[in-house]
């Protein structure tokens, strides 16, 4: 049966380029790069280079970047990290409510801990507001993070005015993003955009799972999270993730070459299939901001039906695509993305991610487009409700 | 050149059964575990296939297995945990000396926070004293962290005998053991142990880098240390690391099938090395407990010389070794471990360590003998001091 993959905001395949250039660092340049002999300075080089490609594709300086094994410790680190270090200087941090559970859930945390958190919430389109953002702020804010892509609905924040607003209004805050999504999706630049601290992910641009970093801006207070050998300049412990970090690092080599045909691809791909299906399928709706929004994604609500059951019936004709995050997936509770942007709860449970990436064609779309179609009527007419029964 | 790798103990090289193993898993069945549909459920699959078989090594269950990046990460979270999740019931933390910086750091940072830790010292042979142990332990102590095989010198631990008296003294209290060191090189089983926590790390056992678990035993309070999605039955968040969970599972099947013929292999070239080297080398001490060491840890002093010279001239003639351990080897100072067991500072420069492994040969250790002695040799006639010089 033809396989269909969109799903690619859950995670990526990994590019035979990729894989190609970490297949040596297994069976046999697998030295531990913190040895001193010659296997280990074979490690040490390619991290060296690793860590200047991954540092490349966001602006920043390959000694400003520091691997962790995701995006989840990136955004544990950043936000524990800067709370520990900035305790004296006061208690509050700010967020939204749209962020991803690794920083929602490391924020509840903190509350527990004496830490005061502010969710600011969303509009319709699942941005925020940037004079809700500077109300916000006090003396007592230390930390405000805000994603640049959300992974549900794809809506993109303007970070450099965000981040601008936020160091006018407290000159002393530390401004975190998390760029998960955003990192080969959308030109980035640290310089300019002002940024403390940034968390990335290798899994989501072609590169292997179980690897991440966390771009940190010298001078930055932020305290260690992971304690122990010298590794990433005594900042991160651990035996480096060599294989991982050499994958990172040419997947983001090449995100950054072909970044500007994979925007393009995917951008066309997302409008053609939110066309078609909208023409084609009655009361539906796109879900976040047309304009903000990440290239490859799509997240559509079906009126009347369960997303669950269209995920499945697209699943058995060899079709892969979500119900709101992957990291929530296996929860039953609706999406905390969707329920910030006023979908009612009914609308919730009918909803889908559909995202689109490199190996997607018109002709995968077309196909998914034809299934979907039919998927959606046999569903309607089962549903106990539809426009035409009244709800 | 010949090359010879006599560093199992920093790291090891991945076996070719494990890679073939996890290669499916980067190109094609590269689904994010959490998701609902088929590819997803493929690698489900391989994770829970991949955790019996890492379960299985240690005598545990599947449900007492969580996945984390390293074995750093599990021994931060285990200290870091227990401390956070017992604070209400004492403040007290009881290790070693000798252990890995990953607990050793972690330790002192908890220090920072208002926990007392006692670092129990060792004898000569690196052993800790069981009624010093027991001395230590008070109402206060919520937490017993001592390594079961020690990194730097090989020094086995009575874990099961520690972890009984710990309880005897105060049964609320939680052990947690260091296993990264012992795990495949020889029998472990949790439940006759009895310990709470183990941490162990997929690439001592010929897998991956950038993946390692905790045992934890149900009923134990150990708080999350890493927030975010529902991953590892929530315990540890963050998108599982499918390849290295596979690899790790992998090399864990192959540690637990060929364990026996392992452990015979290293004893007898580690046994054949110490003997060779200490007869055809005059002023040579063996570091830490002949009868209770690691099966494949040679750790030598060898007088009036520094073992970074010996390290570089090895190395001149393709063969690895370690000053100490890799964690620490790019740092200067003189290794905690040896320092601790009474080595005088200038013997603690000229110690090294030789770690043997699946792949080593009777005749990489002749030819490694050979050099060695010759280098010795041409390093004590270049040295400004020596046994017939006087210090």
């Amino acid at each position: 049966m033809r396989q269909i993959y969109l799903d690619y905001s859950a995670t990526t395949p990994v590019k035979q380029e990729v894989l190609e250039a970490m297949l040596p660092y297994f069976t046999e340049n697998f030295g531990n790069p913190s040895s001193l002999y010659t296997t280990g300075s074979l490690s040490r080089d390619a991290i060296i280079k690793a860590r200047e490609q991954v540092a490349h594709l966001i602006g920043a300086k390959d000694k400003e970047i520091f691997f962790t094994s995701s995006g989840t410790e990136s955004d544990n680190w950043a936000v524990k990290g800067v709370a520990e270090s900035l305790k004296e200087k006061g208690n509050h941090i700010i967020t939204t409510m749209i962020e991803h559970p690794a920083i929602l859930r490391t924020c509840e945390n903190l509350e527990t801990k004496g830490y005061r958190v502010t969710y600011l919430p969303v509009d319709q389109d699942g941005r925020i507001s940037s004079s809700q953002l500077a109300d916000a702020i006090t003396d007592e804010t230390i930390l405000v993070s805000i994603m640049t892509v959300n992974n549900e609905i794809g809506t993109i924040q303007d970070i450099p005015e965000l981040c601008r607003l936020s160091k006018e209004k407290n000159r002393n805050l530390v401004f975190h993003t998390d760029a998960v999504q955003a990192l080969g999706n959308m030109p980035i630049d640290v310089k300019t955009w002002g940024v403390d601290l940034m968390s990335i992910s290798g899994h989501k641009i072609y590169g292997p799972k179980g690897i991440g970093a966390l771009y940190i801006k010298p001078g930055t207070r932020i305290a260690n999270f992971m304690h122990g050998g010298s590794q990433e300049a005594k900042r991160r412990a651990g035996t480096e993730n060599l294989t991982g970090i050499i994958g990172f690092g040419k997947a983001a080599e090449i995100a950054e070459r072909e970044l500007e045909g994979h925007i393009h691809h995917s951008r066309e791909l997302r409008d053609y299939f939110i066309d078609q299906v909208t023409r084609r399928i009655e009361n539906v709706t796109l879900n976040g901001s047309r304009e903000h929004r990440h290239p490859g994604n799509v997240n559509l609500t079906f009126d009347f039906i369960e997303g669950e059951a269209m995920l499945l019936y697209l699943d058995m004709n060899g079709i892969a695509v979500s119900t709101g995050s992957a990291c929530s997936s296996a929860s039953l509770t609706p999406s905390h993305v969707l329920t910030c942007l006023g979908v009612p709860l009914e609308k919730i449970h009918g909803s889908l991610r559909f995202t689109m990436g490199d190996f997607t064609t018109k002709e995968d779309l077309d196909y998914t487009i034809e299934k979907l179609t039919e998927i959606v009527a046999r569903l309607r007419s089962m549903s106990p409700v539809s426009k035409e029964k009244g709800w």
